[in-house]
């Protein structure tokens, strides 16, 4: 048995030996939520002229040495610049032009005034209240961006705040990998689709959806291949066709008793083992393989096991795939609300939930820690990690948890 | 001025006078990263049936008393159960069944002994290694979800794991929420759309795209209306149309020098403002108003301000609307890897990456704070949150940070 950070390390090398996903040019807002799959550098400065930050009065700032409001300095107004004007304006001594926020500043105007700190007199005067310095209310011609520099780099998640940077480069179409294919198929006799009747002895198919949405999150095209039971033709049939694709996912047949006909139907389909079972709990019986440019794995059947083994050797992998880094969880350090005992001798995956109070984070164990209670992710929103050697962590104790879900800007 | 959280508390008590948001059934899979409009309880007891939990011999825990790799105990075997059969088998002293994972236990049994812990002597006989406790490696009836209790509640997220909880009820259809609509219209003469030539004093529209992936990531239906630049006519028309959609949001033309433009439009639309300005930096110059059954919401034109005003005020918003109410950013602490200044007298959001060093969290403050400066949401991935009376956080102190993009399971 392997541990899990060995069993990562040979899902990323075989990565590493498939061809590179293709690469294809799409729109602006098509390009949401994608894989950037270039180097997006500017080319131009950004803003591209010296502008006003703020609505006021463009000034040379020496002229309005010591204003205040008892003792205002009075300026000419020689010209309204909105946004959107020209830059063919010129300031000179004791003269103001009133200006926009996003206009660009006449030549040798190197500070605004804020329109509070100001009075208009009559269209031709103005009363300046407040000294301001050089600099002041000014953005300068590249200070957000120079000409040149690398803004985005190949492998970026593209949120709203990453389209938004494309948008201010002028880029209406983008370089993004293409999405990865994953077919799921669901074994096991004793599943019947949702919607369905229910006999004695069934239960339904909840890993084959959950799979479905967790590939969907990752930025992939899931396809869902349907339920095979335990029938040997049948797993064969749809494994060949789901190894059409850049990953399989079987659903079950990987525990002890089952793992024969799940080992022996993926040999006969060419596919090469690179392991079995990895020392975690909940999920040890989990498979991996490949055949050609195609990744297999076998998850448990067990719900919790399903979804947190995606979670630490599929999303990786697809991440990878696309040219993703940021697979990892946030971690933060909690309080331990009570007692945590390992005996599994693997590396314990332990479902919290984390409540925030005066000022510091707990992470209460979710009660049922058993691999086939869904309903404790659907409690936790963080995961302690035991080491396989510790049996015991202590309420009270600090310890890092991984946040599971958790939404912000993207 | 208000401050941030009276301007919330206006906008969510202007929410709670709308009309809710309809309701509609829609099928699993497509219930995926909606809003639940039900409560979903549990038709059934999961699993419905006590079942083995490993794939082993299913046993009066009795039997094995005692029994170790030493001194085996022989056990009868009488039967085998695949996942998926019936329940209609049961055990009598010194007898055992071959059992898999997920198949119901026979009667009389109550526990499973692994199958690593045992041995078959013929078709017909096994050797135990191991005592097994009453309940061990078996699963309980109900024992992840009672009939009857509640499960999902209304108004929760429904992401991969939500997906799954419902399917295993059976759930093929769920109730959502119908997503809001969102229209966005950029002002200002200055404003160009990414592709087309950019002439001295024009910059890209950066804010239109980047608010239109927010307001997609918080499952709303985002309406691009144009940029209507700083035209009475132009902007009226396109407020009246933005007024048929549940939230509208203009970009720009709400600082001062501006804001007469947009305030009359506004006012001659029929909107009723609410408040001007927020104690924010940066996005002091906000504008908030009502008409009938549409918000209006008036972001600042500078696109950092744009973002997380949007953040701040329409998404919390938009959550309400929609029955959600985890709107609020995770909160860890950092140490403060550079002094900090805020001579703002407002709420001061600082942008600061994130890294982790030696266990601990490290926040270092993005080089510039000006709110023209959209690499400084590229680059961040937290936020600080100075309040108002604050002038300087010094490096080295403990502070909160407000994580901005990190994604878990979904």
């Amino acid at each position: 048995m392997i541990s899990l950070k060995k069993a990562q390390e040979i899902v990323l090398n075989e990565v590493d030996k498939l061809e590179p996903l293709s690469i294809k040019k799409v729109s602006l807002l098509s390009s949401y939520s994608r894989v950037l799959a270039e180097n997006v550098y500017a080319d131009f400065d950004v803003p591209p002229f010296k502008r006003a930050a703020m609505d006021g009065y463009a000034v040379i700032s020496k002229d309005t040495l010591k204003a205040s409001s008892e003792n205002p300095i009075v300026l000419e107004v020689t010209a309204e610049l909105p946004a959107g004007s020209g830059t063919n304006f010129t300031l000179s001594k004791g003269k103001a032009i009133k200006i926009m926020t996003g206009a660009p500043m006449p030549l040798k105007g190197d500070a605004v005034v804020m329109v509070e700190d100001t009075r208009m007199l009559s269209n031709k005067e103005v009363e300046i209240f407040k000294e301001v310095s050089p600099g002041e209310n000014v953005s300068l011609k590249g200070e957000d961006v120079k000409k040149g520099e690398l803004i985005l780099p190949k492998g970026r998640f593209i949120g709203a705040v990453e389209v938004g940077m494309l948008a201010s480069l002028g880029r209406k179409e983008v370089l993004v990998r293409k999405r990865p294919e994953i077919s799921i198929i669901v074994t096991g006799e004793e599943i019947r689709e949702p919607g369905k009747e229910l006999p004695i002895g069934k239960i339904y198919n909840s890993n084959g959806y959950a799979l479905f949405c967790q590939a969907l999150s990752c930025g992939t095209l899931p396809k869902n291949l349907g339920i095979a039971g335990d029938n040997k033709e049948k797993i064969l049939s749809k494994v060949k066709e789901g190894l059409k694709s850049n990953i399989l996912i079987l659903s079950g047949g990987v525990s002890v008793g089952k793992y024969d006909l799940v080992k022996n139907t993926l040999k006969d389909a060419g596919v090469k083992k690179k392991f079995w079972r990895v020392a975690v709990k909940p999920g040890k019986p989990t498979f991996f393989g490949v055949k050609m440019e195609t990744l297999v794995f076998g998850l448990p059947g067990f719900p919790v096991s399903s979804i947190l083994n995606f979670e630490n050797l599929v999303k990786p992998a697809i991440f990878s795939m696309l040219g993703r880094k940021d697979w990892n969880r946030l971690t933060l350090k909690a309080y331990l609300k009570k007692d945590i005992k390992n005996k599994s001798k693997r590396e314990n995956f332990i479902r919290v939930k984390m409540i925030q109070e005066r000022g510091e984070w707990w992470a209460t164990p979710i009660l049922s820690q058993k691999s086939g209670v869904l309903k404790s992710l659907v409690q936790a929103n963080g995961l302690i990690i035991v080491p396989r050697e510790v049996e015991r962590v202590k309420a009270g104790e600090k310890v890092e948890v991984e946040i599971l879900n958790w939404r912000g800007i993207e």
